[in-house]
C-alpha cells in the first residue's frame, strides 16, 4: 500500500454507470516525510476519509476489494485513514 | 485511477479480433494542474470522450470491467469524463 | 495500451515450454511524437508485426489474453499495428 | 519480488476491516547496495520482520496470497526477511 | 517481459513456506545495449540461470504461471536465458 494526503475531489457526471455513488478524491502521493511524490491519482473512498488527511491507500484489484465492487473500473482505494507513523532509521 | 486529456486518436486495422469496434484514443496523463506527466498512453472510451477533453482513466483489469469486454486485451480505458476538480491545499 | 517500435528479436532456446513457439521481440517504447520512452521490453507477437513497424502493446493479464495463452508466462503481447495516429493538440 | 528495509510502522484505527490484525510496516526500497530508490511503501508483515531488518517484499495478488487474505485490500506483503545477498558483478 | 542479468543469489531461511525450494535470484534488468536499467529486482529462477547470464522475466501473475506455483507469493521470474538479441534500428 501507498502514502497519501487527499487534497481533493473529482465531479463527474458521465462516467461508468459502476462508479456511481463512490467518493472519488484526489491524492497526492506522499513519502514518510510527507514530501509530495510521484503524480496525482483519483481513489475511490472507502473508510470516510476528508480533505487534508493523511491515507493508505491500495491498487489495482486491492483497490476493487477494498470498495466492495468486484466489477467495477476501479483501480485504486483509499483503505485506512492513518493516526500515526513511528519512523526508527 | 488517473487524470488525463483525450488528444488523439489511433486507427489499427491489423489487430486482435477483439478491439474490432472499440474507439483507440490517444490519452495523455495529466497532473491536477493540468500539466503533463509520463508517457502518452492508448485507451478504449467507454463513455463517449471527445479530443480535449479531460477523462478519468483505469488500468489493468479495471479497464476490461470498463469496456465490459474480460475476454479482451484492453489493459487502459477511459471511465468517466471530468466536470470538475475542487482542490484543497 | 502503449505505443512502441518494433526493433529485434530475441532468440532463446532454453525457455518456459508455454513460451515455445511464440515470436519474442523487442519493442522500444516511444510516446505519441515518436520519441523513445522508458525501458526496452519483449513482448510476444500476436499480430504479424514486422521489424520497424509501429505497434500497440498490453501488458499483464491482457497480454495473455491477446496471446490466446491464460496459462503461460507471458505479460507483454503486440495486439494491434498502427496505420495511423491522429493528434488534436 | 523486491529488497527493502523496514524503517517504521504505521497506525491507522479507521481502516478497512479486512486490515484489522495485521501489521503495517513502513519499507524503504532498496537496491542490492542497501542505496534507497523510489518511495516509501506500506507492507503487511506476514513473516515476523523487526525494524531494521533486510526484507523481501511482494506486490500484488501475490501480497494477498502472502497475507493468505485473498479478500483483502492488500497489495504489498513482506514475503521473507533476507539473511544473506551474494552479488558476483 | 523485459531483459535482466542474473548477477547473484539472496539466502532468507525465514520466508514465505511457499517459497521455500526455490532459487532467489538477483537481477539486474538491462535495456538492449545490455546498460542497467531500474532497480535490482529478486526473481524466482525456472529454467536454470547461472550468475551472469542474460535471461528474460516477467512479472505479476505471469511469474506464478512460470514457477507452476499459483499459491506463492511470487510476483517475478526468469523465464527464459536469451541466447540472441537480434537488434534492427
Amino acid at each position: 500500500m501507498y502514502i497519501g494526503k487527499v487534497i481533493g475531489t473529482v465531479v463527474a457526471t458521465r462516467k461508468d454507470e459502476k462508479l456511481v455513488g463512490t467518493k472519488l478524491m484526489i491524492i497526492q502521493p506522499l513519502n514518510m516525510e510527507l514530501k509530495p511524490i510521484g503524480e496525482h491519482l483519483i481513489a475511490v473512498d472507502t473508510v470516510g476519509a476528508g480533505i487534508g488527511e493523511l491515507v493508505i491507500f491500495a491498487k489495482g484489484t486491492a483497490a476493487r476489494i477494498a470498495a466492495r465492487k468486484m466489477d467495477s473500473p476501479i483501480d485504486i482505494s483509499i483503505v485506512g485513514i492513518i493516526d500515526e507513523m513511528d519512523v526508527h532509521e
